[in-house]
Formats: C-alpha cells, sequence, structure tokens
C-alpha cells in the first residue's frame, strides 16, 4: 500500500482521498460515524513509539505523572466557561435513571419511532473538552514557590463530525503543564516550543510554529478568537497531513494566564491566582503525519525515525 | 504507606478504606466524582506492564489487532439490545447543536438555574458499554472458515456511581474475541478460561474462576440472569481486592452465542449466523489487586511478579 499524493485535490476530496488510503491500509478502522475509528496494530505501535520518545525527550520536566480517563466532572465542568465559548463541541453524558415503569415507558418509544432520548437524565459527567481540565480542580489550594509540572495523558472529545481522518471526535492527547507563577508559565512554553520542535524534527516531522486561536463559537467568538491572537498566548505546530492547502495542527502550545487559577481557586505563595501554559500533543494527528510522510510500511522508514519511535 | 487489611470491616467501610488508602497513596486520585480517577504514575506502570504481559501470553492467538476509542455508533448500539437490559448502565453522549440565538437562550437557563441539558440533542454516538461491541459491526458478511480472533483495547462505560475503588465508571478492558463455529467460540473460552488463571498466576494472583451473570436491570433481569447461568455463558476470576467478604471479578470469560451474529448479520460460510466468545481482563481491578495482594511499593514486590510485569 503506497501512500499517494492527494496535495492537488480540492480539499473535501483530499479528506476523502487520505481517509479512504488509511481505511484501505487498516491504519484507521472505519467504525460508523464520521470521526471515529479503530487503530490497527501498526497505527498502534508507531503511536505508542512516539508516546514513549515523547517521555524520554520530556524527561528534564521531572513531571508529575497522571493518566485520565477523558471524563470531566460536571460540576467542575459549569466552572469553566467552555459552555460559553465551545458548546457546540460538547459532550454531555445522559443515562437512564427509573425503574421498571419507566424503562417500559422508554422501550416503547424507542418501539414508536419517538424520542426516547428524552427520558434519560444529564449524569454527573462530560466528557472532557480538553487533556488538563480535570488536573485543576485536583490543584485548588496554595502552591508552593516551585508551582507544579504535570505529565498528562488523556482521550479528550470534540462533536465534530469531518472526513477528515485528522479531525477526530475522542483522540489522545499527551500534555505537560506547568502551574504556577506568570514567569513560570512562560518560561515553559519556551521550553515547549522546542520540545515540541525538536521531538517532531527527531522523527523527520519538519513543522511550522503559527500563532493560532481556538474555534471560539457564534459571532461572539471572533471577537475571542482575534483576543487570543493579540495576546500571543496560542502557538500550533502545523504539518500538511492531508493537504498541503490546509496544513493540519498537529501539537500545540497554550498560555492560559490566571484563567485556571481562578477558576479553581489555585493560588500563589503570595495569595494570587497562579498562571497556566501546557504543551498538548496530538498523538493521532502525529501518528497520521508520520504515515502520510514516510510512507504506509513503517518497515521501509529511515533508520533513525524507526530507532526514534523503537519500532 | 502501607496497606492495612481491611477485611474485617462492614462492605461500604472497606470500600471506603480501601480508596482511602490508594488516593492516599497517589495511585488513584480523586476527580470529584464516584468511580471515576486519574491514575499516578507507579499505578500506571503496573497496568501497563500487566497489559505487556497479557500480549506476550496471548501472543499463540495471532489475533488482528485493534484498538478502540471507547465510543459506540448509536445506530449499532440500537441494534443490541443493551437498552433492554442494562438501561441504567448506559452513557449516550449528547451536544449543543442550535446557533446563536439557542446558545443564549441555553446560557440563559443555566443562569436561572433551569435545566439547560434539555436544549442538547443525542448525537450519533454512545459511549461503549463493552469493550467488543464495535468490533461487531466491522466484521459484517460472511467469515472465512477460519473465523476470527481479534485482540482488543478499550475503555468502556458503566454509569454505576461507587465507593468501592473496583467499580469505575469508565475503564480499561482487554479482550481477545473469536468470531466463528459454535466449537471455535468454546474452543477459544476454553484456552481464554487456561489464559487468564495462567496469568493471573503468573503475578501472583491465584483467583477462583466462578460461573457468573450479567447485572441485567430490573424485574425481568432475574429471569435473563438465571438462564445465562443455567446455559454456563459467563465465567468470572474473582479475586479478594477491597475486601474478602465480596471478591471482586477481575476478568472474565463471555460465550455470546449466535446473539452478536444475528445482530449484525455476522455469518459462517455455510450461511448460519456465527458464534462469538471472548475474554476481558479489566486492568485497573487487576492493577489494584496487585497493589493490595503485594502491597503499595512495587520496589518490594517478589522479583518474579517484578520480571513478569518488566517493572
Amino acid at each position: 500500500m503506497t501512500c499517494s499524493s492527494t496535495s492537488s485535490l480540492p480539499l473535501t476530496e483530499a479528506y476523502q482521498a487520505f481517509l479512504d488510503q488509511v481505511t484501505e491500509a487498516g491504519l484507521l478502522i472505519s467504525l460508523g460515524v464520521r470521526g471515529v475509528y479503530g487503530y490497527g496494530g501498526t497505527f498502534d505501535a508507531v503511536l505508542q513509539g512516539f508516546d514513549r520518545l515523547v517521555t524520554k525527550r520530556a524527561s528534564g520536566f521531572k513531571a508529575d505523572v497522571m493518566r485520565l480517563p477523558g471524563l470531566l466532572s460536571r460540576e467542575h465542568y459549569l466552572k469553566t466557561s467552555h459552555m460559553e465559548n465551545f458548546p457546540d463541541l460538547m459532550g454531555s453524558v445522559h443515562s437512564f435513571m427509573g425503574r421498571d415503569r419507566e424503562h417500559i415507558a422508554m422501550l416503547a418509544k424507542r418501539e414508536n419511532g419517538e424520542d426516547w432520548t428524552q427520558d434519560l437524565k444529564p449524569s454527573e459527567l462530560m466528557l472532557s473538552p480538553a487533556c488538563c481540565y480535570p488536573l485543576y480542580p485536583t490543584a485548588t489550594g496554595t502552591l508552593t514557590s516551585e508551582g507544579r509540572i504535570v505529565d498528562l495523558l488523556s482521550q479528550v472529545f470534540r462533536h465534530e463530525p469531518s472526513i477528515d481522518p485528522c479531525r477526530l471526535q475522542f483522540f489522545r492527547q499527551r500534555e505537560f503543564v506547568r502551574i504556577g507563577t506568570a514567569e513560570q508559565a512562560l518560561e515553559h512554553r519556551r521550553r515547549c516550543l522546542e520540545l515540541g520542535r525538536d521531538t517532531l524534527a527527531e522523527v523527520g516531522l519538519e513543522v511550522d510554529i503559527v500563532l493560532a486561536n481556538d474555534p471560539f463559537f457564534g459571532r461572539g467568538g471572533r471577537v475571542m478568537a482575534a483576543s487570543q491572537k493579540d495576546q500571543d498566548l496560542k502557538h500550533e505546530f502545523t504539518f500538511a497531513v492531508a493537504t498541503a492547502e490546509k496544513p493540519t495542527a498537529i501539537a500545540s502550545t497554550n498560555c492560559h494566564l490566571d484563567y485556571f487559577g481562578k477558576a479553581f481557586d489555585i493560588k500563589l505563595p503570595n495569595g494570587e491566582p497562579a498562571h497556566s501554559a501546557c504543551i498538548g500533543f496530538g498523538l493521532e494527528r502525529i501518528t497520521l503525519a508520520l504515515f502520510k510522510h514516510h510512507g504506509f510500511d513503517p518497515d521501509r522508514w529511515p533508520a533513525d525515525v524507526k530507532n526514534a519511535l523503537e519500532l
């Protein structure tokens, strides 16, 4: 299976062509919903290899390890402004909380083609919209002067069904977050920009680093996006994956200022709200970029890339 | 941190005591919702070690690898009888699908303390109730005479908030599924009973293998449970984790007869619906069992257990 060029096609055709290639090669396995796939063994081996490489290259952070299930307390979710800024990406988990009689009524609705989902109730859980959201409520209180660096891995949900195989609905982010003073957060961002560029270059991915903004919702969101750019808060590491016409952000750094410090009452020793910053590696996107760039047969990848990934 | 005995306490106290121990030791990290935790580095290292051991010990299956995101197409979900049998465990993913005006209305409801979640709509996704559900729709069609053996890893959702640290809402199952004839499925179950017992014994967990049933919902569920036991379909590998009073199922084998073959139109070469059977390892439960049994400091575990887990 070769990985032929899709870069001369219009955008949607380029996405479809790349999706066809990666599913035919068994890297992604269609599960019947756009943006939701199984991952074949070859894909998984490369993804795990890159994850291990990040562990090694980020060892200087001496970060606390936390692995997360991809869920967020609804109560914690509501302390953020995600519902204001990204409601369209939200994943709210609902379940059935009735007894026999309500159950029979719900089954009857389904049988009659009525909307049975209105019989469900919101659980105490949301799907986590970003890797580091569940971290901050665990850090409520007063930091030491060193602050904290935390190494996170989580699935992250974004309800944005797409034919672009890089745009998944539930995907893995590997993150390194610094919570501390404004200076510590900025210094972390500086180190993360180096870490991201160097680690991606080591596996042959020469990225562009570009100033970026989050996809804030609606008319008001344009102001938010412009403000985020003006303040130099978000940088994306972009690479041409499905198409050169629209490079994909395969990692990013984000400065949150004191947003999470205020939302979750995380304080510096002087009583001020803590700042935070992070780098997030999009593991599935990086893996797809590797297959796009080096071809679909890892046995034939450059020796130094295979070594770096322990393939 | 030592792992003191909790076996003489009443059940809820034993659960609470064990939960306190594992959170104080940083193995589990409270995220504010019962049954939803972050996992510390020591916990994760042991879990990954056991997962690798399973890979080695199950290599004889020569299984196709599929890694899954823990989501299931709503359309596929509705082809199963999960909603009839386990509605209370269901996780249905809802999102906001309106525009600016509806968004403002939803935010106003939240502001006024009204139920804003009724403004969400069901997405095309459910949380996956078991590791192997998403597999079967990918197998629709006619099998070869060899059938298929598939190696799966997925998070699995069960809405059953509990203080028992072994009862998580979203947890990792490692599964090996056989799809084929009734004989092939039974032979797979036989091999899986050996695989499970031997692999768990290798890390020091001497389990009981007991006939079991799924927790079918409601009054009608008792008949289903009895029938499942009568037919000898489900076996659990149990071990005293939080308490000896009520051992925990840390793995199980399941014969599905031709249930999934019929639901997803998977046929044998002779046109009959395929049978299936699987073993599922509950990775967090096994990891908790290891800490309970060997103590909270893996450096002090028996050398052969450390070797097996590559710690």
